[in-house]
């Protein structure tokens, strides 16, 4: 008997992949950091790439980059989509690593849970190579900063809702740089893309 | 010697993905469903989300939606694309749960393949957590119902080739609802997904 | 407030997956089974393996033992265990293709769902593999026929629930063959696997 | 020539997997928590199961549990290993939704980043399916809290370092239980549990 | 302080994913094949389907075209895209099998890195099948030999680089066929692709 | 008509994974090499660092450690098994790179697969990054080097049927060390995983 049926006992409460089909493709980026917090001792053993596992940061771009492409496979409601780029950037602090995922894509939908993985996946890689010697951080302030392309256009999140980022990677359309000393990360991550399309590179064609 | 090479022996046995890229990317949907039959004591504990691993219909949705996506890894020759919209109903009857899967997509291939598999997850979802309380089920009748988009236009059912179902999900393009209490699922559908884009996301962009 | 806890709405609806720490890893085989329903012509393209697509059951067998690898990634509530084997059968009839999956493991938990998952992959395959010739085909009959080992011992599928099959696979630890036309096959498996462990594979050691 | 080897380059920072060959498989278990804190209007919705991709709470759940079945995929230097249980609870305040996540396991390493991934994963799937509605939310203070087995034995977070959760799961070694409003959720958590080995499920082989 | 930073210690050796949102979606092809190996002996038994653990090449073919879709799930940096197709072809000689495959899409990226996956994978599986008779085979001389589309063009392996193959796949857009027995390879890939678009196949619709 | 069923046509050519289960799980070892040709400043960028799209070897190790651990989803007759170690060394030369990677475990069935499967993701990987610069690259002599554990005991791969390796990996049991220059890597190796279980992981409990 269909009144037995669950959609009539939660007619709203039904998981469901919202259509994107009538969507135009646009231009997507998103951007999402976190930190994971850490004894001073191991964010030193970061640094100088002394922790016993090996090159932390390095595996967590990697981490997070694979993470990226696959965030569909993990969050069910998530439409699947294929990442155009994603770059992962971190700041070393005193008690804190700063993880820092950017991502871009042309499609109908938005990015921002590709870049909200990403950061994720790379803060769990850097527990866990760092766990050893420090197995009481934690990791926080997982959060959308900047959500650009779709009907929604240019989302940023407002000033004050968590402490403002010493990272602060400039959109590429824009080409602006930070400032200080980190924020030059943002600057070269520009620059090196120039440079992966130049003279260095005679055949590129990723 | 090529005369020991294996396409000589078999030249038609080769398996093969078909070239698609000569093909226009339209849209497609495609609609399956399957029925779980069971005991009438394990539809109303399905029914009445009594089962001890929890909400079955719930989990065998989620089950579903992430099968779609992920097709083209479980079947051989199936095309890799990216589904835009996943749609699992259920209809609970006196011996069987009737789940019916339909999926859309903007691409050069069609989403039948994406639609069974769901079905056919979801249903096998449902037989794991049910199967404690009743080991004889059995899943069957697992058909495509209808395909839209592409070369061949649209395809429906026979009528007669297998027994009409209840749950009957009208196309979004005709916005048609189905009637009776079950049929009431579609148009259910239909209305939450002009919520999900109405004044309750007033920033929805999915 | 605690009282807005899903927790007190809903104490039953929780999915979990059931602990199976406790539990004694002992060797555990599941036997499942179903029928691709199809037109004459299409099972004599099968079996001619004439189907422009390829080698249909090569490649269903492939994609039926990759499956049950990967059953726990599908099924959410399925705990993941290591198949120590897994071997897909088929037989030919008229109108039908009927599948057989085996799956045997040492493990705290049985591989029925294995052996299930086995069976509705592949014969999703068969069915992405002639679909082009024939769109009507329907996949039924999916079911559990044995499962032994575990607390509950041996359970096999009450008589006349479902027409025996004529593929009648013999356990290996009694080796004795099946009969009739088909029933060989579970036979010939059987000398396949000591000639697996025989002279020809001197060094064998899988 | 081998000067130009990246081992002598930098001897200590090559990523690998610490051999666990010799350790001894042992009962493993991991308790991890962190907080989605978003608008009072969200978590009233959530609670209500008023969100219109659906069960949020539910959704959650299922990722949370896939998502520890597969840490090891996504952790780069986090060995494999087989979940035996997964337990995923959720406790909703004014302002944050609290996850937990419980594994066991019995293996020759820890499940700790299995615990902490499948808090990540349900909180990212609790952001996905509210942030049409509230898209400021941020995920927080994901932290491990209790660590047994293995050679360094039990490990518990020290008091003060984080604010004590409010749901607090026994550990079934024990079966104490919990106290106040959701610390009813441990109990009801280990009573479920023996419902399912109990006479409602008669044939129970899991 | 950023002067710990790793972007300080090591501005170019951080891992990035280019962006190829710039880029324009076009027709793209590559070619890559590798050898296999292997005793007289154990080529004769892959050519007349002797192995005990089933067809080689037929295995090998499916485990090649799987690996080519997942292929960005391998290799960090390499971008995510949908196969249009994928053909793996093998020829047989004394004491080697060569393994060629093509892959085919429209995107904004190359698909050199499917190609050689699916040559990889392959030739893999065709080790794995036949180790146990032959322990000692090597695979070599994987490589690239074809890549169209994209900004770069047409590029094709310097003559003499490698030993030219007797396999000569032509491209579909040409339709001119290889010559030679194991030519024939191509021609008959060509044909029956024709013959899948073709009356056998009326509703065709990939 | 079973006189119509693959079976008959085809007794021998059917895929199946041998069954492991009567085996004793046992410490098993593999050891796998092979070599990425490129062009002499290719290497050098290698060496120095220098390549655009980030750290080569660093994003090669973490790439075949993660392959390794996936294996048997991409080899379709391959046993799945835990990984219980995996390390991934490199020598660079004038014109090629040697990937070397060693993979252990305690099971029923051996880990060669897995040491052959890493090595192979490993050399893609560095192709991948190198490609903008050298398309060019082969990758060659990809074999199993040695094989320890299991019914077949130790195998090692007879003298000059490759050039040997300069990278020698000594065998954690022996504990012995290489000679020369780069032999000293597996030395480091083992001091690494020495130093990993000592004071500096007080509470190493991987």
């Amino acid at each position: 008997m269909s009144d037995r049926g669950l959609t009539h006992i939660d007619p709203l409460g039904r998981a469901r992949m919202v259509d994107v089909t009538p969507k135009e493709a646009t231009h997507r980026r998103a951007i999402a950091r976190c930190k994971v917090f850490m004894l001073p001792e191991t964010t030193s053993k970061v640094a100088s790439n002394a922790m016993s596992k090996g090159d932390v940061l390095g595996a967590a771009r990697i981490a997070g980059i694979q993470a990226a492409k696959r965030t569909a496979e993990m969050i069910p409601l998530c439409h699947p989509l294929l990442v155009g780029s994603v770059a992962i950037n971190f700041d070393i602090r005193d008690d804190y690593v700063e993880v820092e995922a950017q991502v871009e894509t042309v499609d109908r939908t938005g990015v921002e849970m590709e870049a909200l993985t990403a950061c994720a996946i790379a803060s769990l890689t850097i527990y866990d190579m760092c766990k050893s010697a420090d197995r009481s951080m934690t990791i926080g302030e997982l959060a959308l900063w900047e959500k650009t392309g779709g009907r929604s256009g240019v989302w940023r999140r407002p000033a004050g809702s968590l402490e403002e980022p010493l990272v602060n990677t400039p959109p590429p359309a824009l080409g602006v740089t930070g400032s200080g000393a980190s924020g030059g990360d943002g600057l070269d991550a520009r620059i090196d893309d120039i440079l992966a399309e130049g003279p260095t590179d005679p055949t590129a064609d990723f």
